[in-house]
């Protein structure tokens, strides 16, 4: 299992933004959504084998995670529109219920899924997979020894990692990575690891 | 000068479009708009040697190339709205001024232009530059033998290339050259040959 993590330090957890200025209003989730394009859609199909999980830290509502793929995802556009109505439909109908338990993913529908919290959620759901930190400056994917199929890789957004991210990640264990030379969006890295993981028949 | 051509065998030259229905309404100008992104935009900056074509192939207007990059441009926003919006304002001024030579490129804006035409219209600017075309199966771009900095890349949308354009790839002597295993989105596969030009610091 290939699990993408995309720490959205501005993205909001509302679901309360406008389709028409998604960068603004939604504290710059298109970063997020173009990375959901990158991890799960190939030419015309999606992969089963990968989860992606966006985390909504910015202001305005309880941070929360939204989960999208593994078994059970069905037909997903790759356009970012799409995939915003997709979030935000998600975001609203999980608000709405306020079911949910603390920490838990509350699954909306096959493959799409909601918890209230941040990197707690996540980490709950990693079991035994190798952690990896996508970094600027670190060692080179294509050099990775990667001892197996189960990773977990995460990506910052426009703005990074802050401090307290940084340090779950040294409790963790987490091994650096980069991707080459010149500093990309966060698609670009997802795409770039993507593919080192695809060579590798992953 | 990095040159990727992104020949949208169905998106519109009319720039008539909806903003909220891109992909259906434009021909799928999204495909492409997505690939300007990935060749044209660092995390923070973009990329002054880069110049991207985009073929509008599809009915409903004669065929049409935009051109973006190169001297001049400058701030371009990443998500897809912000791009449709461009690409729309500069085809609607093009058609509503119709003082174009036939293939020829008039610059509306820095960095900005619109040629009447297809395939002929990008061949006049590619000079002496070595062309490949990103095809599923060809040799891998990682064992490239690049001979100059001067390349033009040519990159199918998700119909890939028809045999009119596979012809004249062929009496130009492009080289085929492909990303990996997978069958991945035009975006994907722009991003991949420009991470591979960016480790041999091209």
């Amino acid at each position: 299992m290939r699990r993408f993590i995309i720490v959205g330090t501005t993205a909001k957890g509302s679901g309360e933004f406008s389709l028409d200025d998604l960068p603004s209003s939604s504290g710059r989730l298109d970063v997020l959504l173009r990375c959901v394009r990158a991890a799960l859609l190939t030419s015309h199909g999606l992969r089963a084998n990968v989860v992606v999980y966006l985390m909504l830290l910015g202001e305005g509502a309880a941070p929360r995670v939204v989960r999208i793929g593994g078994e059970g995802l069905k037909f997903v556009r790759p356009d970012e529109r799409s995939l915003a109505v997709l979030v935000q439909k998600l975001l609203l109908r999980h608000v709405g219920q306020a079911v949910g338990q603390e920490g838990a993913f509350v699954e909306q529908k096959p493959g799409l899924a909601v918890a209230d919290g941040g990197l707690e959620c996540v980490l709950a759901e990693l079991g035994g997979a190798s952690v990896y930190v996508l970094e600027e400056g670190a060692g080179d994917v294509r050099d990775l020894d990667l001892a197996s199929e189960d990773v977990a890789l995460f990506v910052g957004d426009h703005r990074g990692f802050d401090d307290a991210t940084r340090g779950a990640f040294e409790a963790l264990g987490a091994v650096r990575v980069s991707v080459g030379p010149v500093s990309l969006h966060s698609d670009d890295v997802v795409t770039l690891v993507t593919n080192e993981l695809d060579r590798r028949n992953w």
